[in-house]
């Protein structure tokens, strides 16, 4: 069994096309049915603001899954620790004997869930994108940025947060990664109205976007909300639009804008919602015409990180990388 | 963050009191309301003949928790590998962020699980033991043996497993470990009818103990049954016990022996069950009568792990053991 480090997982796997297949493939299988995925496992700690997410997926045809534990505590950045934190771990599909332990400190969710982005955007997504908007100034709305940037050209970037430091904090952060120009907006109806690429990536508990913002030609990601107090768009707008689509319709009915959907009675679980799995498997169109509007729900799935876990092992492994541990002593 | 491997583990935590106690503490804290314990993550490789689980539990009170992965691989032997496998994290509960890796192969489960096995007996078996048996002959059927010896003294021991060899391979291993005369029996009957505490320790998936063979001054530990699918005792005795407990009730109404009593009709939730967590805490009495008969049902619990894996890490810590590893470069 080998133990890799975040340096050494850093140097060989970056938000870039093929880890985007990687985890086009992973939804692929998903929506074949080639993949046993269990209910996201959580525990809350309350009293520490914080909570502790265990995702899993076995994708046939891999001789190994990852079991990967993933953090919030939301109090941390007062304490000088980034609130997000995590690690993976490999187990064997023939033996169930662990076979790597990745302490990535939570870098291959943040490039899974930027994949995941990237996948949305690729298939809804207008081809031509002038402007493209960002609600959220956490290291995940770099991400999704950044993902963005892998799947369509675009020559102007907004972004909105609460706080116009930690606005300007990202955009120093992201600036010179991509071409284009990068400025700070008003308030998220300027992001929405103005571009035509709207990624939400925050941890609200209220609607961010508005339905009467919607126009013709725009993609949503709604990626932050991955539990059941978390929202960042009206529910009404979602039996609206001519492409609605999400990451996994059964997760995004308990914990994403769907839940939501359901719970306020606009969507029933009849609507006509496409999972991206069958995007990518071609199974089903995407955006079909310049003028639709789509919407995308994100939660975040095991099969992500199974696939990001193998892609980093793999790679890590031709590199030789990572340290031999854990010998059996029985 | 600290790894640690399994023999230095195996210095500093053995199937002892102190052991013992911790896990009578865990249950004590669980029947309190104190610990947060989500259900059971499972994911089934059925084309391997394999399951691996995912158990965790917050105990309130305490800077870390567990997060304990263990697998059975039922084709293992046949490649000349433990069917058993398995690894423990530690979280921090006040930044979420991961503070050890104990590589235990699943060595802490063997004493955890053993360890509720000595809870239980404690509780529950009458004061003068004569003859203990065991049905099953895997590595936790030695482990139960030995925890038995921690809280009661008897002289005779009966072993029974479908395969002679390998209860002859049982008592080998377990000879020379405690003073009692161990021996081979021809049945299940045998075991039941001779003795005063009785554990089962198989992955049977059809009932093994019959009604007609309990007798006065009984107890039963039954731990084979961790799945739906499992199953060691006819569940027609269940409700007909002088005393039935389990390790948590909600876990064995969907997991265990109790779940067949409900599956079958023959038990209802509002049954008495009392949990070994009532017994730990002095809220309930466990055996009040040598001639009562007494059956528990256990599944094993998150928070069994949270405290072995606590303990763990204490006396790794306080003899300097272990390897840093994974420190932040973000």
């Amino acid at each position: 069994m080998f133990l890799f480090q975040e340096a050494e997982i850093q140097k060989v796997v970056t938000l870039n096309q093929a880890a985007i297949l990687r985890v086009e493939d992973a939804f692929s299988k998903l929506a074949a049915g080639d993949a046993v995925m269990p209910p996201i496992m959580r525990v809350d700690i309350e009293e520490n603001n914080g909570e502790v997410d265990v995702k899993t997926a076995y994708i046939r045809a891999y001789d190994k899954f990852a079991i990967k534990i993933s953090s919030g505590f939301f109090n941390n950045p007062s304490l000088g620790l980034p609130s997000g934190n995590g690690m993976m771990l490999l187990i064997s599909t023939e033996t169930g004997i662990p076979q790597a332990v990745l302490l990535d400190n939570g870098y291959l969710t943040d490039v899974r869930t930027a994949a995941a982005g990237a996948v949305s955007a690729r298939y809804l997504a207008p081809k031509k994108v002038d402007t493209v908007g960002i609600i959220g100034a956490g290291t995940q709305a770099g991400y999704q940025l950044l993902a963005l940037d892998q799947v369509r050209d675009f020559d102007h970037v907004l972004i909105y947060s609460r706080t116009r430091e930690r606005t300007q904090q990202l955009i120093d952060r992201v600036e010179g990664k991509i071409s284009a120009d990068i400025r700070p907006a008003e308030n998220p109806e300027e992001v929405v109205r103005q571009s035509q690429v709207v990624v939400t990536a925050t941890p609200s508990r209220d609607p961010i976007i508005r339905r009467e913002w919607l126009h013709p030609g725009l993609h949503i990601t709604a990626m932050g909300s991955d539990a059941e107090h978390k929202q960042e768009l009206d529910p009404k707008l979602l039996p609206e639009v001519d492409v609605l689509a999400c990451d996994h319709k059964e997760q995004c009915f308990r914990l994403g804008e769907l839940h939501h959907g359901l719970a306020s009675g606009v969507l029933s679980k009849d609507h006509d919602i496409v999972e991206l799995g069958q995007l990518t498997s071609g199974s089903r169109p995407g955006r079909t015409d310049d003028r639709q509007i789509t919407v995308c729900d994100l939660t975040g799935t095991g099969v992500q990180d199974t696939a990001i876990a193998l892609f980093a092992y793999h790679e890590l492994a031709s590199a030789g990388m990572g340290m031999k541990v854990g010998e059996t002593s029985r």
